[in-house]
């Protein structure tokens, strides 16, 4: 009898696709959430081929540099692989050649959680599952079964950094397996005619991870399934093998998918000493099989499988010691796409465990038009970043000057020399520097206003109506934020006219206004609906106290703010813009329609205002007049801000009460 | 006779010092706010030289180059300059050989309001007003009367240009005085010992702006003032000079003052015809006179000067033409002191008509520490930088990550790359983007926490609690903004050794809480007065939801506001961190103790905590237990944060209200 020694077996060692944490990290993000619920995942892996100097199949962006146990010496690791598409159990899309295995995944909310995990229990109930399917005899008709394995995970999902652990039950018998003699190239005792047989009945038989081999003489090879055992092995003038597909590139030690198929074997059928086939194929090339390997196995006499049933098989890491991997995708991924994700990271987590019907897509996908690009434009711009918003556009027609970078938190001090850039413009690359993906512009127009004579021509005033036209148009939010109250007519007639929801800032020395205009035909008014004189030139002959809109620090910050979130309340609502203003909340809570703040007092209170039919911003009479004739219409009103007195009603209305206070006093009289 | 034409007189040629207009600047800032009353203001002139090759004195920084009028062919212009110090009449700072003439400056609010100006009237008023000093004889004492002149400003002080508009009144008789033969040089007439003799008795009375003379041959000149006429001109033998010290270069012309000098000797002493010394010095050679032109000047027969007077006399500007001239100072100064100065602008044009009595430099020279540099740190900063804040200071042990631009308002993409910037550092650097003049530093620095066993050593941690410590002495407000309950603690016990504001911000999902801890010794609490738990880990085991401190987007820009207004409101109050919490406003309102925000109803409401003799964070107990051993304590505290509340006194209330409880319940069963 030929030596023994004890037979080894190379382990798998796991290789994850980066994009496997990624769908991971969505999968966490947008449906585990807080759940530490088991997932179903799955891996493959392709058989062994020691001759082979190209990588098995493509090479795939894999996050772990294979290592080898210190018991093998072979070059290619055994690698087991997790594809992208690992956590969907209905996808298949492996490489051909290759075997399916299925898994466990535990996802634990904390790095402490993961540490603390009853990692040994966990081990034995996966084990307890392997040797029931044994036990039950599932394992026959289903032999993938046997190579179960069990993924620990924790995703730091801030930090894109996976920390994982593999494991891979393997039953162990009292003692270990002995290897009669050294394995052998199945070409020393097959004949090329009986190795063509084998590789068309294996890929006959659709490929089975094992098989039973019959070899009659001379050059006949019978092919059968585990399932097959008592009617495949009846004459015993024939050879027989039990079969399996083996990952191991090895060429002395198999893999380790055949460490549970003989505990299987022994368990269910006594056997002890045993003709093994390692199945070696190169893929495409079926009847490559040459890489195939032959052993003999034997059981010390005596010796049995542990019950309850034992087993080792914990991946070693890159430092081939007893302890989690970690995958850092940070560095691999794309800085920008990084940044865009992470943004979107901090919302989703708002629906975890807060707010669970928070559409964020609703507010991400919003277009926000912003018409003023000052202290209002600025903080009201980065609170929309915040919330997800990836398309912005800016309108303003001044520069940066050396006074704004302090209060208006786009801008540098860089943007102001040489004379200031457009403001706009400028407004608009700072959100790129903020967050590359934003599709963020600016335009330099000016808004029409009222008692404002346009020095430009005919032409300009056309293409400026125009311009705020289509740009008020392929928006679904406008922001009023300029610092006038004539310069929010314009864009308040456009926007109504569009039916467009109007969120609108002013701000006092330390006061505030935030509103939202109501929608058209609605009840709830626009900015100017309180009003009884139309927005005339308010700026020409202002004091420089006047022209800066002196204003505390802090009031632009807060009434900004409080804008945006107005806003995301408004979308939240299942009216949208035409939420009422009380006792009808959304997810966020209430949807105000004026929020005026007192900071002298900290204090700030809700107001609800009427729409006004006489209205000089948004009533149906001056929509009417202005769709009209667009161009000399608001040549009109630059030049006669009191025309639109007279085009909303509010002349007559005026005049009307006029004269019935001249009655009264008549009658006083009388 | 000789042939008779014109006399012209070489207009002056006005020369600012850019000095000049920053004074205005900041007088219009800091004193005369809305004010448009006249100011008075002087300037001064040298005498000509012809022959001159140097300018007569310091070149110093004008802004307008200086411009011949068509009338003249001189080279140099006639120049009467405004000093930096224009504004100061108790100043007299003008170089050596030059005169002063007085002047009043008219500065308006608004350009509309500069060119709206009635000049016709301004000037004929001033006409009169030197009519006046002719006719009660003033201008003989004070003969620079003669040449008082009338300055219109407008100083836009966001774009550092300077409107203005010289006048120097000129009066005129019905037609023109005649000149009856060229300008002749003095040394053509006199000797040179009668002009050693003139320079020096002209140096001996005081160099005054006119005088007369009396030439008594051979050789003897004798030197009078104006007062003197009658008594001075007696002898007819004589030759009689009336000489004023004439700031024209010409070689034809003689300059400005002369015109008022003629009217001041038709009008008082009836001359139609006189012999006039152009006098012109070298300046710092008193002998140096011979540059000197003599002319003789004729009124035509029965020609008078109008009754009221009329002049001329308003500056033509560099196009030659009579308007305004405008001083561009932007593109002269140094950008960083530009912006320096436009920040510190905005904020006093508060105190202009809103709010006199702000002092805005107590805000200024506010030293803050910011403890944290996330959403409120950033947010805070930039709201400091807009009060005019100079001395910003952060700590943070974080870097910036991918998640943290859009919502840190100090931060961006280019920081989160390769493993992000430290942010303290980061958000200092980004401070000095914004505003260059700002000392903004950033420190690295661990907080020691309760519950959180350091991992450095004895000396790390000892350097760690000194570096605080002097951090927290060596600044006057101190803000926590950090993202935990426990990363308050020991700010919180040294701020309140060192009696130091503090200002408080935290933030739940859609909550927040602004505050200010009250004085040491005071009644007002500090954040931990309400707690009878004492601060510990609340970090380690958090899920991602809860480390990313998931908040509603707009929260912490309002919170960031809200801390610092509640700052400003402090420091503005008579009695600074002792100031009551209710019934006691300073001049921008309320000083509340604590503001409580809930975004969900878009409402906040003002608390009250009183402080607690018990309290972890700031009882005395604690304080002194701390000091008697720092090291030692803050080790205690890290590894048994429970300990805090035996020190405190909690543990024993707590036992002791148990005992009650345990009393009452025996009392129950009884």
């Amino acid at each position: 009898m030929a030596t023994s020694s004890i037979l080894q077996f190379t382990p798998f060692a796991s290789s994850v696709d980066a994009a496997f944490w990624q769908e991971l990290a969505n999968k966490k993000l947008n449906v585990l959430k807080l759940s530490e619920a088991s997932q179903p995942v799955y891996a493959y892996y392709a058989t062994g081929h020691s001759q082979q100097t190209h990588p098995p199949f493509p090479d795939t962006a894999n996050t772990t540099s294979s290592t080898t146990t210190p018991t093998t010496t072979t070059i290619m690791p055994t690698r087991i692989c997790v594809p992208a598409q690992g956590l969907d159990t209905n996808d298949d899309t492996r490489p051909p050649f290759t075997f399916r295995v299925n898994g466990t995944l535990l996802n634990t909310n904390t790095l402490e959680d993961f540490k603390k995990l009853d990692k040994n229990q966990l081990f034995q109930q996966h084990t307890v599952k392997i040797w029931e399917a044994i036990q039950n005899e599932d394992a026959l008709d289903h032999p993938n079964i046997l190579s179960d394995f069990l993924l620990l995970t924790f995703a730091d999902l801030k930090k894109y950094k996976f920390y994982y652990w593999f494991a891979f039950p393997a039953l162990m018998p009292q003692e270990p397996w002995l290897q009669i003699k050294p394995m052998d190239s199945i070409g020393n005792v097959f004949s090329s005619m009986e190795m063509t047989a084998l590789a068309n009945a294996y890929q006959a038989a659709d490929r089975p991870p094992s098989f039973l081999l019959r070899r009659k003489k001379p050059n006949t090879v019978l092919f059968g399934q585990l399932r097959d055992w008592d009617e495949f092995f009846t004459n015993e003038q024939d050879e027989f093998w039990v079969g399996f597909a083996d990952p191991s590139h090895s060429e002395t030690n198999p893999g380790w998918p055949l460490r549970n198929l003989l505990a299987l074997l022994h368990e269910k059928h006594g056997i002890r000493k045993l003709n093994i086939m390692c199945y070696r194929e190169m893929p495409g090339k079926v009847n490559l099989i040459d890489a195939s390997k032959l052993l003999v196995a034997e059981l010390p006499p005596t010796c049995h499988y542990s019950k309850p049933p034992k087993s080792v098989g914990w991946e070693r890491n890159a430092q081939a010691k007893l302890a989690p991997r970690m995958a850092d995708l940070g560095p691999l991924m794309d800085p920008i796409r990084l940044a865009d994700t992470a943004v979107d990271l901090n919302l989703k987590l708002m629906r975890w465990r807060v707010m669970p019907d928070l559409d964020l897509d609703k507010v991400k996908h919003t277009k926000c038009l912003l018409l003023g690009a000052g202290t209002l434009g600025c903080y009201v711009a980065r609170c929309l970043l915040g919330w997800g918003v990836r398309h912005i556009t800016f309108v303003d027609n001044g520069r940066v000057s050396f006074s704004n970078p302090v209060r208006q938190p786009l801008y540098t001090f860089q943007d102001c020399i040489q004379g200031g850039k457009p403001k706009a413009e400028a407004a608009a690359q700072s959100l790129l520097e903020i967050q590359p993906t934003v599709n963020a512009k600016g335009y330099d127009i000016s808004i029409p206003m009222p008692g404002h004579v346009a020095l430009s021509s005919d032409e300009q005033l056309l293409k400026d109506i125009e311009q705020l036209t289509a740009l008020i148009q392929s928006h679904d939010v406008i922001y009023l934020l300029t610092d006038s109250r004539e310069s929010r007519w314009f864009p308040t007639l456009l926007a109504t006219l569009s039916n467009k929801l109007v969120i609108n800032a002013a701000l006092g020395f330390d006061t505030y206004l935030v509103m939202r205009h109501g929608a058209r035909h609605g009840s709830l008014g626009c900015y100017f609906c309180n009003d009884i004189v139309a927005p005339a030139d308010s700026l020409t002959d202002r004091t420089l106290d006047q022209q800066c809109t002196v204003t505390r620090p802090g009031l632009a910050a807060i009434a900004g703010a409080l804008g945006v979130e107005l806003m995301v309340s408004v979308l939240q609502h299942a009216d949208g813009m035409e939420a009422a203003a009380s006792d009808s909340d959304c997810v966020l809570g209430r949807v105000p329609h004026q929020v005026r703040g007192f900071l002298g007092q900290f204090h700030n209170m809700l107001i609800v205002g009427q729409s006004y039919a006489n209205c000089t911003g948004c009533s149906e009479k001056v929509i009417e007049a202005y769709q009209q004739d667009p161009l000399q219409f608001i040549k009109k009103i630059l030049h006669d801000p009191e025309h639109l007195e007279q085009v909303s009603g509010i002349a007559q209305m005026k005049a009307e009460s006029e004269a019935l206070l001249d009655q009264d006093w008549e009658e006083d009289d009388f």
